[in-house]
């Protein structure tokens, strides 16, 4: 779809579904109308690979074992957001990646799985993070995956390849973004980079704060441009954090958020900001559920973030969606499948931790051990030497996109399948359409049914109408 | 949520929505608000077991395979309809079986999985389509499995056991229901009743005229009292009626669903109608995806008549859902995964019907080209064998829920997945939110984030807040 076909079909009043009959008909219609006229700030969440089953575990295990709902959830209860479901389709296949989905939103245009912002004929797209700085806003991204990862990328750059993560990092500097923050360590730093040159420098001779850990985080001077690299790779899941003392020094999602948000809410001409949680989809690729939830509800935070921000703003447009469904994880009926579901609150740390931590010199005795110890699963002889197999070489280690230590991802998830009664389709993306929810000025331009490619143009029309 | 509850919560004008400023703005708003007033009519649609990869996947082949997008979708794309997203847990469980669901929107109050209308204390939840019919309309209720399944009766009786089939197709003679159609011939015909009952005599003696075919139910005198019963059991599958000449006497949901407003639209004090695609829920258990995409397109028909009628009528509020997900079927990334989803198409028949003609004398070979002649699947020896195994006795057939022929509907949904691409989690429910769209007046009502409950009394406020 594009820019003019959305507009002519975009002229819908849907906001006033947030207001009571009382409001509506006590007050100047007109001032309603241009209330809800422009959004001088933008916040675009992502739940990466978050499918419908991941949203509703998450809240459940909110209510069930942390005693609150969740605050996505939240909005919906009271009414304060504009829903969609949408297509999240890429130009080359039914079930995208995480670039094309994210050149949907960035460029306005469905691309080809695996770039960023690239025609079928090399067209380059210019990215909406672009076309929001040349209109004089700050701009800004936060992810808890590498920073110059697809999601990110495809609000910012034009690349023929997503892997292209030493390239973008150098991008991003030439676009004078105004805050970026993740992890990616491996591609700024001259030592870990195959070709030794130093990215932090050229980010400090264009003026940015370079912060690396949490501490520094919170010492940032605002207004000042940011560059926050927290980790070689991505930034721990969220459970491991909690648990894992030595983990502690890199920020949540929320608090980059929330850095993100100070260093550019004075602007005069207002900000755009991506947050992604990033890590969603990896714990979907793994098929673990504990880092899943842990990591759905971390976004969860952001979510409340933003929304905290937006309310006191008044001139904020929020968007809180996925870019597709990933691994379709379920809570399957059977006997007890609530007390099952719960019990995933005796998990202490990933699957990931859990599995990485076993040696092929473990004996049987000391696989139960650590299994007990850490998700309070007795497994039998049997599973213990099913597991231990993988070690030993006689089961071949799995594969998987963000599987690079080959752990025995997808047998592990069968076992604990048993007792938490959570199944998954596949470890991969799905062509699931998904959830979007929009608050704040320009939520009312939302359809109950849109493209990817349409929030985009949504965005647009939602900022800079008196521009278009 | 009990009913004052929910109408204190219950006052927003989310219709609106539907409407553009210009039609807000230059009309009597008054007036607006009076026309959206009362529903005189209440069409409730159920997909049963329908997860949102079903509702993609369906939208996905007809889009695809039969150049048109489905009702469903083409009413959020039109701007029509009011959304919300439903919690689908039942007093027991976080996941659902279709009795609690049903009470849920039946009684209006959570119940334990298996029962229909009971509470904890054996309290009697007096069901929706009796306080209808003591408020003077017409009720009925048509649906593809026995007409006497857990869905239709939580909308019409209380019952310890949702598997009392035979005692709940005589309670509905007792009710007075206006309109019964399905399958079920088994609870009324006294040759298949242990207790040899004749059920439809009580019926006739009532004044109901009794169809048991196609033929007879187009001949039907408008407005006269109908106990339509189709086939023995449930009905079939959509795809099969379609290639087996030998089930084309039985009627489609859609034809049911037109018949049945037929009989009802001209009583002065309206009607309630209950549409269910139950088979949708079967088709999930067996993990058999052709199975399942037709017959979610058979109730999208039924959804185009019902809003056919719907937007003529003015005065009728149509809910489109499902009672919960089953199985979380999705479409997964890979090389060509549209071109292995388009290849359902080439499949002629459901797995039951393929299955269940393979015999234990079947050769490799036979079983090959049966195979190939059903679905254009070319299986391996390997996989002719790994089939034939279930028949020979060498593998165990599967149980499940609705596999009373003991069919590997499994081992070869397995097979079928390297083929199309598709995974489930299960075959059983999942305790996924659900999607939910409200047309007409009481669409108002409806707020983005709601529990099943909730439902019983928005039906009972948008038809009758006059009388509560």
């Amino acid at each position: 779809m594009n820019r003019r076909r959305f507009l002519k079909g975009s002229t819908l009043l849907s906001g006033l579904a947030v207001m009571s009959p009382t409001v509506i008909f006590s007050n100047d219609l007109e001032s309603i109308s241009k209330k809800n006229k422009k959004a001088k700030n933008i916040i675009f969440l992502i739940s990466d690979g978050m499918s419908t089953g991941t949203l509703q575990m998450a809240n459940l295990y909110s209510q069930n074992i942390l005693n609150k709902n969740g605050n996505w959830m939240n909005l919906y209860a009271e009414n304060k957001v504009s829903r969609a479901l949408m297509d999240t389709a890429s130009a080359s296949s039914a079930v995208t990646d995480s670039a094309a989905a994210s050149s949907s939103f960035g460029g306005g245009y469905r691309v080809r799985n695996g770039v960023l912002n690239v025609g079928p004929n090399g067209e380059k797209y210019l990215p909406i993070w672009q076309k929001f700085k040349n209109a004089g806003k700050k701009a800004g991204c936060v992810t808890t995956v590498t920073i110059t990862h697809a999601t990110p990328a495809g609000f910012c750059v034009n690349s023929d390849s997503r892997n292209a993560e030493n390239e973008i990092a150098e991008m991003y500097a030439g676009l004078g973004l105004d805050v970026l923050m993740g992890g990616g360590d491996e591609f700024f730093n001259p030592d870990k980079r195959s070709d030794k040159k130093d990215i932090y420098k050229i980010y400090q001779e264009k003026g940015y704060k370079v912060v690396k850990d949490k501490t520094e985080l919170g010492n940032l001077k605002k207004g000042a441009k940011t560059l926050g690299v927290f980790s070689t790779g991505a930034l721990p899941y969220s459970i491991d954090r909690t648990n894992i003392p030595e983990l502690q020094h890199t920020p949540t999602l929320a608090e980059m958020s929330k850095a993100a948000i100070d260093q550019m809410k004075d602007h005069k001409d207002g900000f755009v900001l991506l947050i992604e949680g990033g890590k969603v989809d990896w714990a979907a690729h793994a098929n673990d559920i504990a880092a899943l939830i842990h990591d759905q509800l971390a976004f969860d935070e952001a979510v409340k973030t933003a929304i905290d921000f937006a309310e006191k703003d008044t001139e904020t447009l929020v968007i809180i969606t996925t870019d597709h469904g990933n691994a379709n994880p379920g809570l399957i009926y059977g006997t007890d499948a609530t007390k099952k579901f719960n019990s995933i609150a005796d998990y202490k740390y990933t699957n990931e931790y859990i599995l990485n931590a076993i040696h092929s010199n473990f004996n049987l005795q000391q696989i139960k051990d650590w299994i007990y110890q850490t998700n309070k699963i007795s497994l039998s002889d049997q599973e213990a030497q099913h597991l231990l197999d993988f070690y030993s070489g006689l089961e071949k280690m799995e594969d998987g996109l963000y599987n690079y230590k080959k752990l025995p991802f997808k047998a592990y998830s069968e076992i604990q399948k048993k007792h938490n009664n959570i199944g998954w389709i596949s470890m991969d993306h799905s062509g699931d359409y998904v959830e979007l929810a929009a608050f704040g000025p320009g939520s009312e331009l939302l359809k109950p049914f849109v493209k990817n490619t349409d929030m985009h143009y949504l965005m647009l029309e939602a900022a800079m109408q008196d521009k278009l």
